[in-house]
């Protein structure tokens, strides 16, 4: 099933509404989901809306709280997230970041006390509309084991990487664990093997079958002991510039709540040899693509490649969602 | 067989002198080598010296070169390494960005027109015994197939984050492939299985066979799509901050040389709550430790955790060395 973007991006907003959002920060939010469905990250679009929604009961988002300035430290700016909705907060603080980078060529703002920050891309595409190259991450509540250990004492820690590329920029969008649960259940569910190791059965062993990990809980780390300590250093480098909650804080409480995050913009404007670096980097993505392929008939894609695409695609014939799902939010 | 920190630095600096180099940048830059191999990073210590030395011969390093400052862009310092040695061009740019996070909090300091950088780990401790957050990475020669590909298109590109935590700081430092050439040939030598998957066979199939992968070239990124994403993400951020060359265009050079490196710190001493958030971070470790291990008996380690009990006992045992290339310094 398909629907309209604007009938989504509406209902979105009219559910936040009538949440007591007000209109403006209502139209955003509902922007923001709408823009992640639309951009075919289903997971973070729709699919969440309805957890963010049933979320709002627990008490931990404040859906009318700003980012409020605790520090501003020579080159970089500690906002407190008081507990906003988080991609409002993270809206925000991007914003915040692209202005700082088109004065000072590189923008650096920490957010701390915020709350899930939905799509992480969303804030990547922001800057690149901006002509900034965007860097972001945050850390998560404890979901994964370190390398080595049974029990999850890391989170999996999102980090966004997105590049201006013309109408096709580069967004690089990856949690440091090689799975999340959510994919984990899509293939237990439908009793198909992961495409590579996942995580650990019960006898701790490295498995591809989704179903045994969803048992012990254990997902490995992309790269294993690397994503692992990647993980570490994206949580402890965000609590310190943020002056926040580490994952290990955050697990602490009763919900994941008060989150750290960090937001670097990059103005490609504020370069002198900005035509010849755009150059550059469309000529390393043209060299991507001459890589011949594993599977015969197929291409090699840079990510985000195929992001505009789907885009297109949805605007066209309408945002696929889980009728289910949909069928919730109209009756909200 | 074992030889005495201070007999290796000496060495190393006798056959710099002997090559042409300043006694003081002979002297730093014995130490740096040293210093790999005392902290147990034994292929980027002695084993990189002598390679380092036969790659004199190419004539792409200008031992007596410096970097120069190209562009002071508000937060960001551009700097072209004039081909200079790699370890004391980063040994500079890193004192750079330091000076520039003693007095901005960050400091972000890019460099163009480098070489090899040797032990990236040396630049995120000059970080942290300055009581700075180091944050650093590279990019290579192409030596990686980007996913989906069989034809190298992507550095393996290392990344550093070292962390501040009293005598024993976070060193996380990892290339983006998840096992370098060097770690397969070993492998390969012994006859023994890969721990975990390491690249394609000749069918196209992943394997943890090393002598199968030596044959392909085809290594895997770390997190096979997403490493494959944040290489080109960190060769695209480091050419542009850098306004120097892509993997790409390293790839068209007949060696690897003119590679684009950027340097991040953050001053943990510019931070308000300094000592709260030097709390945060301890207790984060101490909470990893106490995950239960996948193997009975066994500990969880943070990154970094084993590198101080590594170089006590080299300090005081003397550091390992292959006799046949320690040989091989003693003749030059």
């Amino acid at each position: 099933m398909r629907v309209p973007y604007e009938r989504m991006y509406q209902e979105f907003y009219r559910v936040l509404v009538k949440r007591g959002f007000t209109l403006e920060r209502a139209e955003l939010s509902a922007k923001l989901f709408a823009n992640a469905s639309r951009d075919g990250v289903y997971t973070h679009g729709l699919n969440r809306f309805v957890k963010f929604i049933a979320g709002l009961e627990t008490g931990c988002v404040d859906i009318a709280a700003n980012p409020v300035l605790k520090e501003s430290l020579g080159m970089l700016e500690r906002y407190d997230g008081q507990k906003g909705p988080g991609d409002l907060n993270a809206y925000f603080c991007m914003r915040r970041s692209i202005e700082m980078a088109k004065k000072h060529t590189v923008g650096c703002v920490a957010l701390s006390n915020t709350n899930h920050w939905m799509r992480p891309g969303n804030y990547g595409l922001m800057a690149v509309e901006e002509n900034c190259i965007g860097i972001l991450w945050t850390n998560t509540v404890p979901n994964m084991p370190p390398w080595g250990g049974k029990d999850a004492r890391l989170g999996n820690n999102p980090i966004v990487f997105a590049i201006p590329h013309g109408d096709n920029p580069v967004l690089v969008d990856v949690a440091m664990s090689m799975f999340s649960y959510g994919k984990l259940e899509a293939y237990a569910r439908a009793g198909k093997e992961l495409p590579v190791d996942g995580g650990f059965n019960e006898n701790q062993e490295i498995t591809r079958n989704a179903a045994e990990i969803l048992k012990t809980h254990q997902c490995i780390p992309i790269g294993y002991w690397k994503g692992s300590g990647l993980s570490l250093a994206l949580d402890l480098v965000a609590a310190v510039l943020a002056g926040g909650r580490t994952s290990c804080m955050v697990g602490a409480l009763p919900v994941e709540t008060e989150l750290s995050q960090v937001f670097i913009s990059i103005s490609m404007e504020a370069l002198p040899d900005q035509e010849e670096l755009m150059r550059r980097i469309d000529a390393a993505l043209a060299d991507l693509k001459t890589a011949a392929p594993v599977q015969e008939g197929k291409t090699v894609y840079y990510p985000g490649e195929n992001m505009m695409k789907i885009r297109a695609e949805n605007m066209e014939l309408g945002v696929p969602v889980d009728e289910e799902i949909w069928k919730q939010v109209l009756a909200y």
